[in-house]
């Protein structure tokens, strides 16, 4: 009998089938941030136990823009860019778990099914979706410069139906991009079993952060933001009852895996 | 603390967030089939133990292109079609196992995440592609009627490639819809560890078969397939060497769980 | 010096590049179709000079989702489907012009670039959108019948924003398929000067109709609907007062020019 | 009677619904682009008279992608960026008209409809593709940085084909991006006459440029090139004989449009 290879589906005896490469994975790409408070008790209900709200602030909320190009170790995907690029809107929260903070995300939308089953891996709830950010550019009138005054607009939407909107005003370096997405992310892993009525055949809390970082200046500044309401979507129940800030930054960032909590 | 609800994530206070309901899933759609032979070394290689080659005819391969609405027991999306309509186009091969003969999905793209979702939990190993099948229509010029002559159309691309076409036309009248998918399915479900050089923290054997299922008149015919290659896929490994029939046909099918065997 | 050839653009010395070949063209397809009366002011806005409302209802507006497939006189686009296969939603008025009724297409949103090029031609304000209908299927749960109580959902969105959607609830056959679509279309072909402050490069009225048409029974219905605003698009001031009818009917259609009326 | 208002299509009373809004248009964006020589037989053969081959290096082409950002004077589609962004990969030839040297485009493939309708008003021959080209960015293993060995990939499809991919690798800085998309444009605007038979209701030649140009640093560098034949394409007959160069720009562009020539 055979074995087959790959790091995810679908498995072959090459392995080159599989519609992810196995980690680590490389990432360059904007992040434009809107850190907010909502109502605690709306963050609180997200949180599966063994999950705890943040002690402090547990109602900070950071929905978060990327405009992403990423690759596997052997980086071929960027020479065939189809492959390598793709974009994300995604809402993170705090929890607290065996005393320690950690950072959660409890929607995201991305663009292309690699990303999708990079999620899976890595205990990201993604669902597609179609995701635009403000691009800079040093030359011409058609984008901001990262400097003071520069306006981002970024939106998303999902089912044909418009889901969140934000415009970002650059101010001022920042020392920080924000806090809420700043701790190693605690995630679940989850499946069901196949036969309706029994346990999940899958239900895991894993922990990873970043395996590499490097950034450039963050800049910090003032946002507005809008969320609409779907028939299949709850982010609008995060309604933001104070912006805490906004920022931009270019980042680098490699995953390289993380380990089971729980 | 909390108690998170959705058949799949993301879960929230009420489920209504899951990218995915509960089953049953119901899916009405019509189906296009080509099955040939191919070398049999190379089904075999994609099958791991403790699946075998069937015992008969162990080169025979389906590929079948689908243009379905589905949706769950409330039907709601029905409505919202965005919701409730996919393309799929994937290739079923037949393996052996304790004694009895499957079908197995060795590849699959479909093109909305809801249908990549249902294949996590069926154990599909579904990419997003670009799937096109002409339709019929009972009037005008621009669509082949279900009758003698009829001919149909059907490509698959992914990551901005064509991956396969295929001519079919339509002869006559046919008993059956072709073999090679008209057993129950055995698939992996399978997702790594989130540790490096870890165990999988899930690799199971499960079978699954339709739960309802009507269906009008198939019809055999005439085929002709080309696969093309790609960086990222193996689709044209599995080489036609003599096409064994095509068929169109109808359906209404229901799924609603299936059986773990391994 | 060389001459080209092709119907559109790109010319080329064999036309094979053209974005579309000649007319004829052929459509098959099913219409969903809502026909409901709004402020009639908001219509008259709508038609420039020469035309002027129509005599009788002068309110009432037809918003039609399409779901075709179609080809040139050779077919070759049938088994090539995803350049036969497009949806579109459109908004249709009655006017008058030199004392006769015409039908008039005020918005359009369609789904494929060859589409925009046939309405180039034909003179239809076609932009792309997102477009999606309820197809009906013989079996399963997984659509719904051409009969009595047969329910039909219908969207449209554009630059991810949702823009309309309807419901028709199929009651009983009926005689037409509505009466606003239902005369020649006048329509504008207009290019402006590449010379800012010229008088335009193209400016002109034309007439066209189907050259063919053949159906199925239409089905009369009860219909919500709802419009929705955009910063872009101004479908919404035609608001909805009462809804007048809703319509299913599969049709074949071709069309082989039309003639210049002004 | 009513007038209607809009720089072009779907006009209404206030112009707000114009699939685009009247010049100047901004640009920001990065260009890859590929130089190379092909048979002058193949660009004689797409210049319709009165235009003759370039009287030097007839057989020059320039394919060039870029990635753009773009918007109008009140540059509001930069805060709603599904509005302002979009790619496109082209093809431009050299050619003679009245003893001066233009470029002119023979190909082009865009990937949003505010896009089309501007190469309609601008005489571009614009169809949909999917386009990609690697992006620079300037942290982590996810992007190449605009330096002496960076690697850029690009690649176009259309109707789920692959036309074109490019590699290039930067060598060193440029004083220039290359000579063939270096002159005014010359191009036709055209549209058939609705009735059949009859002489084309536009057919003109124009003239346009840039209205204000500024650039970063260009970089020249090595480059590998593929066509591929398509049905309804005709780019692969520009078969690349030698390469030329391969440059990499970023630049910002104004236009604001052209005169007629002819």
């Amino acid at each position: 009998m055979a074995s087959v290879r790959g790091f995810l589906h679908p498995k072959s005896a090459t392995g080159r089938s599989s519609l992810i490469p196995s980690p680590p994975w490389h990432y360059s790409g904007d992040l434009l941030t809107v850190e907010y408070r909502t109502d605690p008790a709306r963050v609180a209900e997200l949180l599966p136990e063994p999950l705890a709200p943040a002690p402090d602030d547990p109602g900070a909320v950071a929905i978060i823009w990327a405009d992403w190009q990423s690759c596997s170790e052997q980086a071929e995907e960027l020479l065939d860019p189809v492959r390598a690029q793709y974009k994300e809107c995604f809402v993170v929260v705090r929890c607290s778990f065996a005393g320690r903070t950690y950072s959660r995300c409890v929607y995201i939308w991305v663009d292309k099914d690699f990303a999708i089953a990079r999620g899976l891996h890595q205990g990201y709830p993604k669902k597609l979706g179609s995701i635009h950010q403000t691009r800079p550019h040093p030359y011409g009138k058609g984008a901001p410069r990262i400097a003071a005054g520069g306006r981002f607009g970024a939106t998303l939407a999902a089912a044909d139906r418009r889901l969140a909107e934000a415009v970002v005003t650059l101010r001022e370096p920042s020392e920080s991009n924000g806090f809420v997405n700043g701790h190693p992310m605690a995630h679940h892993r989850f499946l069901p079993s196949i036969e309706p009525g029994e346990p999940p055949a899958l239900d895991e809390l894993v922990e990873s952060g970043a395996a590499g970082f490097e950034a450039g200046q963050a800049w910090a500044g003032d946002a507005e933001l809008r969320l609409f309401d779907s028939p299949t979507e709850e982010l609008a129940l995060l309604e933001p009852d104070e912006i805490i800030g906004a920022y931009h930054r270019q980042v680098g960032v490699a995953w390289n895996g993380g380990r089971r909590l729980a």
